[in-house]
C-alpha cells in the first residue's frame, strides 16, 4: 500500500495568493474567527448564549455555575481553537493567540486529576462518566480538543493543550480497550479517531495509532455494545436506534469492515470513514483501506448530490438509500459537506487518484461554502437544492429547510467546521510523494516544499474556478524532481506547454505527470478549457429526471427567484443551445454567470379556478439567468433550484 | 337562499342494480361489515385488539375492564352501527340487526343516568369529563352515536338508540351554550355539528339545530376556548397547537365565517365545513354558506389532488397551502377524501351545480376507495399519488407512505368510514327539487321518487364509469316532472334523445334540464362521450410541472410497476397520440385500461458508477399501460404513479 502514499503539503509551506481561496480565509479570519469568540463568551446580543467558556470556568473553579448548553458543548471551543490555529499559520494574530492562551489555560485548570476532561460530567456528576458513551459526547468533544490541541502545537509550537489532551488521552486509554477490567466501548459520534492518527502523526506514540484502531475494530462488533450500555444502565433504546436498524444511526449496525453502504448520521459516517482511512494508512491495514474504498464508492457514485453535499434525510441527518436524493427533503448539512471533504483527502492520502481532488474541488466551491453568507455573519444547517420559501414555512415536512441563513445555531457545529476548514485550504492544495508535488487544487499561491531529494519551490497565478488557466513559475527545482497536476474529470480539452512548447506527460488516474525536466524560471501553463456543460443525472435519481443542471468547471450553477421572478418550476431550458457565460465582478461579489434562452410556461390560459386541465399553458421564451449555487440566497428570500426542467 | 336547495333522495327509495357501486356495496356488507363485527369484539386472530365492545360492556358495568384502545375508540362502533343500517335499507340480514341491538342494549345500558356516554370517562374516571375538549373526542363520539342513531332509526324504525342520543344531547345542552353557568366550548375535533342537524331533521327539534349552531358559531371566537382549557387545567399546548399557529389544526383560529382557506387537520376540517353547509342551510344563513362556497372553492382550485385527496401534509394529517401538492409526500387520508364528500353532497343540497357531483364522481371511483384492496380486507390510511416502496421503506420522510395496504389499524378510522360511505351509496344518486328528479351520479338502478305533484319511477341502465351511455326508461311520470341530468365538467360531445328523438334540453349549472313532456315508457338515452383526456396540472402546481395524467371519465389512471416494470421515473410519454382504451374485464376485477406509447431513458450508456455526467442517456420506445389509480397496489408491493413525465 505504501508505495501508493502521498502525503499533504504543510499549509506552512504554502502561501495563498489573492484568490478564491483567499478571500474565504480572510472572510473567516476578519468575520468568523472574532465572531465566534465573541459568541463563545456569550457577547453576542439576541444570540442564544454558547456558555462554552463559562463551563469552562464553572469547571475550573473560577466561578460557580451550572453546565449550560449541549452534552457536546465543549466542542465548539474547540473548534475554534482548531480553525484560529490555522488562521495562525497565515496571519499574526496576537489578540487571537491571547484568547487561546486564556482558554488553554482554563482547560488544563478543568482538567481533573486522573486527566479526564469534559466540562458536562466535570459539572453534572463525575460518577455518571462514560455511562452513555452512544449519545453523550466524551469521546467526541476530546477528539476535537485534541485536533485543536495539534493544530495550535503546529501553528505556534506551545504544548501546554498538547500535554493536556496526552493526559486526557491517557485516561482514555485506561477505561478502553480489550484488556480486563476496561469497556469494551466506542464514541456514539465518532471523531476521536481520526484525531488520535493526527495526535500520532505528531508524537510518533504507538499507543495514540492502537487507540485509535482499537475504536475503529471494536466498533459494530456483537452484541451492540450501545444496546448493553442501555440494558445496564436500564434506558430505552429510544427512536433513533430502532428507526436506524442494528443502530446504522451509529454506523454500528456491522464491524466497519464488512459496512458497504454508507449509513446513518452523514457526519458521524465521514469522521467515522476518515478515521478508517487514517488508521488504514498509518497500519497498512488492506481490508480496511477496502471498506474505505467501497464506502467512497457509494458516497459518491449514489448518494451524493450534484453539489457534494450529503445526508439526503432529515430523520437523524442522515443518508438514506442508493439513487434517493431529493432536492427539496434534502438534509445536506453543510458540516457533512466538511466531513466528506475529510474523507476524500484521506482518500488522496492513500492513493493520488485525481477523482478525490475532484470531489474536494467540488465541495469546497458547492456544498461547503453555501453554508455560509458572503458576509460570514450568517449560516445555513441545511443545503437544499431546491427552495421554495412558502413552503418551508408552512409544510411541516420541510420545517428543516430554511429559507434563508440564520444568525448562529444553537447547535453551533457549521459555523466553526466551515473556518477550520477555510483556515486549513493552503494544506489541501498539494500533496507529495518522493521527488514530485501533486497538485490537488488549484489557486494562486506560492510554495516552497520540501521533496526527498531537494525542494520544489514555484508561484501559481490563476482565476480558478472561473477561469481554467494556470500559470506555474518555477523557482526552485532540481533534476528528477516533478509537477503532477490533476486534470479534472471535467476537462474535455487542454493545452500544457512550458516555455511556450509542448509539454511531455504521462497519465495516471487523473493526474498529468510532467515528463520533461523542470528548472527555476520555466513557466509552465495549463490551460483548461472551461465551457459550460449541461449535466445529468444517472436515470436512477428520481428527483432530476428530464432535468438538467448548468456546470461549469467544479462550480454549480443554479437558478434564483432574484434573477428570474417567482415560479421557477413553470421554467423550462433546453439543452441543446449556446448559453452565455460571463464572469459578473460587482455580482455577489463577483462570480460567473450563465445566461441561457428558456421557455416559460404562462399562468394566461387557465382560469384561475382551473387546478386540472385538459389544455396546454401557453408558453413564451425567456432568458434565463443562473449564478454558483454557494452564491444563492445573498439577495433576500426567494425560491431556486439547481436542476432544471429541460425544454424539448 | 331556499329556491335553491335540492334535498337527497332517500336510499330507501333506490334500489341499485348490477353496478361498480352495487359491487361496491356487496363487498362492503359481505366482507367490511362482518370483518368489522369480529374486530369489534377483539375476535381477528393476529390483529390487534379494538376493545371497542369490551369497553361498552364494561361501562355497562357487566364486566370488570380497564378501558382500552385511543381515547376515541367508541366512534368505531359507532360507525360500524351506521354503515350497518345502511346496508339493512337494502339488504335483510338478521344476524346483523340482533348484533346491532345487541350494541345498542349494551349502550343504553353504559348510559349515565344524566344522559353523559363516553366509556373512555366513564371507565377512567368521570370527575374528568368535559376537561379537555381539544384533544378527548367526546363531542366527536357523540357526534358518531347520533349520525348511528339516525340511521339506525331510519333503518329499522327501531327508537332505543335514537333516544338514548337524544338524552346525551339533553345533557350536551345542558353543559354547552352562551347561558350563564355553561361552557362556552366546543369539540377538538368536529362532527357534532353535521350529526346534530341529522338529528334535527329527523326530530324537528329546534334545539337540536340550534345546538349544532352554536357549535359552528362559538369555533375560533376570541380568547381561544383551547388555550383557555389548556391555562385552567395545568397543560402545555402542545407541538400541534404551536405549529398550527391560532389553532388552525382544529379550524379555531378564526371565526368560521371569516376562514378563507382551508386548514389544520383535514378530516376535522371537512367534517365542520359540512356541519357548516348543513347549519346555513337548515337556517338559511347566508354568511354561513358564503363561507362554505369560499372554503369549497379554496380546497377544490387549490389543494385538491386530481383523484380527489386532500391534506398533503402527514404533519397533523393536514392541509398545507394553496398549490402545495406534493404526489409522494401527501397525506391524502383515506377518511379526509370520505369528509371531502360529505361536504360535496351538502354543497349541492344547497345549490344544484353539477360541480357537486362532478367531484362526489370524483371521490367515489378515486381517492376514497383507493384505501380500500379490491377484496374490502386490506386499507390505505393513507393514499400517495406516487408510491416508491423503497423509499417508503428507507427514508423516515415517507414512513406515514405505506407500499401496501394493512390488514387493520390501531386508529381504525378509515375501514369503518369506507363502509358507511359505501352502503349509504344510493341516498347520493339523486336529489329532487320540487317535481324535477336531478340525477347527481350515474349507476344502473330503480327508483321511485315522490316528489311534489306525484311520483316518478324509472330503471337507469349503464355501463358507468367505464361507459357513458346512460338508458333511462320511465315507469311513472306525471305533467310538469322533469328529470335534469348532470353534465360532468369532462363531457365534451354527448347526444341526448328521447324514444329516438332530440331531447329539448335547458342547461342550468351543469345539469340539462329535460324539456319534454315525460311520460310513462318513454326511454331517454343520454350518451357521454368519453374520450380518454391528457390532464395537466395548474402552472403553480410544482409537483406536476412537466407532467401530464391520464382520466377518462371521471376515472384517473395511473401506471403500476406490475405493468412496466420498476422505474416507472424513467418512461416519458408524449400527448399527442392516440392511446388505445379498452375493457379489460379478467384484470383487477374488471377495469378499463388505457395503453400509450411511451420512451423510456435507458441505463445503458451510464456507466453505473456515474451518478452525473453531461451525456444523454439512450432512450428507446416503449409501451405503457395506466390502470385505474382506485385500483393499484391490487398486484403486490410496487411503483405507481398518477403523474407521468410528457415526452416532447
Amino acid at each position: 500500500m505504501k508505495e501508493m502514499y502521498t502525503r499533504p503539503v504543510d499549509g506552512k509551506n504554502v502561501q495563498i495568493h489573492a484568490s478564491f481561496f483567499k478571500n474565504l480565509m480572510n472572510l473567516a479570519a476578519d468575520k468568523i474567527i472574532p465572531y465566534q469568540w465573541k459568541a463563545l463568551n456569550d457577547e453576542v446580543p439576541g444570540a442564544e448564549p454558547s456558555y462554552c467558556i463559562r463551563n469552562f470556568k464553572a469547571a475550573a473553579g473560577e466561578i460557580r455555575a451550572p453546565h449550560g448548553g449541549f452534552v457536546f458543548q465543549d466542542s465548539d471551543l474547540a473548534k475554534w481553537i482548531e480553525a484560529a490555529s490555522y488562521m495562525l499559520m497565515w496571519r499574526e494574530d496576537e489578540e487571537t493567540e491571547r484568547n487561546i492562551d486564556f482558554c488553554v489555560d482554563l482547560i488544563e485548570k478543568a482538567q481533573l486529576e486522573d486527566g479526564y476532561l469534559d466540562t458536562y460530567y466535570i459539572l453534572n456528576g463525575i460518577d455518571k462518566r462514560w455511562t452513555n458513551l452512544r449519545d453523550n459526547h466524551e469521546l467526541y468533544c476530546a477528539g476535537h480538543m485534541l485536533e485543536a490541541a495539534v493544530a495550535y502545537y503546529k501553528a505556534t509550537g506551545k504544548r501546554k493543550l498538547l500535554d493536556v489532551m496526552i493526559r486526557f488521552v491517557k485516561h482514555i486509554q485506561s477505561r478502553f480497550g480489550y484488556e480486563e477490567g476496561k469497556m469494551r466501548g466506542y464514541p456514539g459520534h465518532e471523531e476521536i479517531e481520526l484525531a488520535l492518527v493526527k495526535l500520532y502523526e505528531e508524537t510518533g506514540d504507538q499507543e495514540h495509532l492502537k487507540l485509535a484502531k482499537y475504536f475503529i475494530d471494536e466498533r459494530g462488533q456483537s452484541p451492540l455494545f450501545f444496546d448493553e450500555e442501555c440494558k445496564r444502565e436500564g434506558r430505552g433504546v429510544g427512536w433513533v436506534r430502532s428507526i436506524y436498524e442494528g443502530g446504522a444511526y451509529y454506523q454500528s449496525h456491522k464491524p466497519v469492515r464488512e459496512q458497504t453502504e454508507a449509513k446513518g448520521h452523514a457526519v458521524r459516517a465521514c469522521y467515522l470513514y476518515s478515521g478508517m482511512a487514517d488508521v488504514a494508512r498509518e497500519t497498512e491495514d488492506e481490508s480496511l483501506k477496502n471498506a474505505c474504498d467501497t464506502l467512497y464508492k457509494n458516497i459518491t457514485r449514489r448518494q451524493m448530490y450534484i453539489t457534494g453535499q450529503i445526508g439526503q434525510s432529515s430523520f437523524g441527518e442522515a443518508f438514506s438509500f442508493d439513487y434517493d436524493l431529493p432536492n427539496d427533503l434534502v438534509y445536506g448539512e453543510t458540516c457533512a459537506s466538511i466531513a466528506l471533504m475529510f474523507f476524500a483527502h484521506r482518500m488522496l492520502r492513500m492513493s493520488p487518484k485525481g477523482e478525490y481532488g475532484d470531489l474536494m474541488d467540488k465541495l469546497i466551491y458547492n456544498g461547503t461554502i453555501s453554508g455560509m453568507n458572503l458576509e460570514g455573519d450568517k449560516f445555513f444547517y441545511v443545503n437544499p437544492l431546491e427552495s421554495w420559501p412558502e413552503r418551508n414555512q408552512k409544510n411541516q415536512q420541510f420545517a428543516h429547510v430554511k429559507s434563508e441563513r440564520q444568525k448562529w445555531f444553537g447547535c453551533a457545529c457549521c459555523p466553526p467546521n466551515l473556518a477550520r476548514l477555510i483556515c486549513s485550504l493552503p494544506g489541501y492544495v498539494y500533496h507529495k510523494k518522493g521527488d514530485t508535488v501533486l497538485f490537488a487544487l488549484y489557486t494562486s499561491s506560492k510554495a516552497d516544499i520540501p521533496l526527498e531529494n531537494g525542494n520544489a519551490a514555484f508561484t501559481v497565478k490563476t482565476g480558478y474556478p472561473w477561469d481554467g488557466k494556470v500559470i506555474i513559475t518555477m523557482e526552485k527545482a532540481f533534476s528528477g524532481m516533478t509537477l503532477a497536476l490533476r486534470l479534472p474529470a471535467w476537462v474535455k480539452t487542454y493545452t500544457l506547454n512550458i516555455n511556450g512548447k509542448y509539454a511531455k506527460t504521462r497519465m495516471a488516474d487523473g493526474y498529468l505527470y510532467i515528463q520533461n525536466e523542470l528548472n527555476a524560471g520555466d513557466e509552465i501553463v495549463f490551460d483548461m478549457d472551461m465551457p459550460v456543460m449541461v449535466i445529468r443525472a444517472n436515470p436512477k435519481v428520481r428527483s432530476a429526471s428530464g432535468k438538467i443542471a448548468f456546470v461549469r468547471g467544479p462550480v454549480v450553477y443554479c437558478m434564483e427567484e432574484a434573477d428570474n421572478g417567482s415560479d421557477l418550476n413553470t421554467i423550462s431550458v433546453p439543452a441543446n443551445q449556446s448559453v452565455e457565460y460571463a464572469f459578473e465582478p460587482s455580482l455577489l461579489n463577483g462570480v460567473g454567470t450563465i445566461t441561457a434562452q428558456g421557455v416559460r410556461e404562462m399562468n394566461v390560459g387557465w382560469d384561475e379556478n382551473e387546478l386540472y386541465a385538459d389544455h396546454v399553458p401557453e408558453k413564451a421564451p425567456c432568458t434565463v439567468k443562473f449564478v454558483p449555487y454557494y452564491a444563492w440566497n445573498n439577495r433576500g428570500a426567494g425560491e431556486m433550484t439547481v436542476w432544471v426542467r429541460e425544454e424539448k
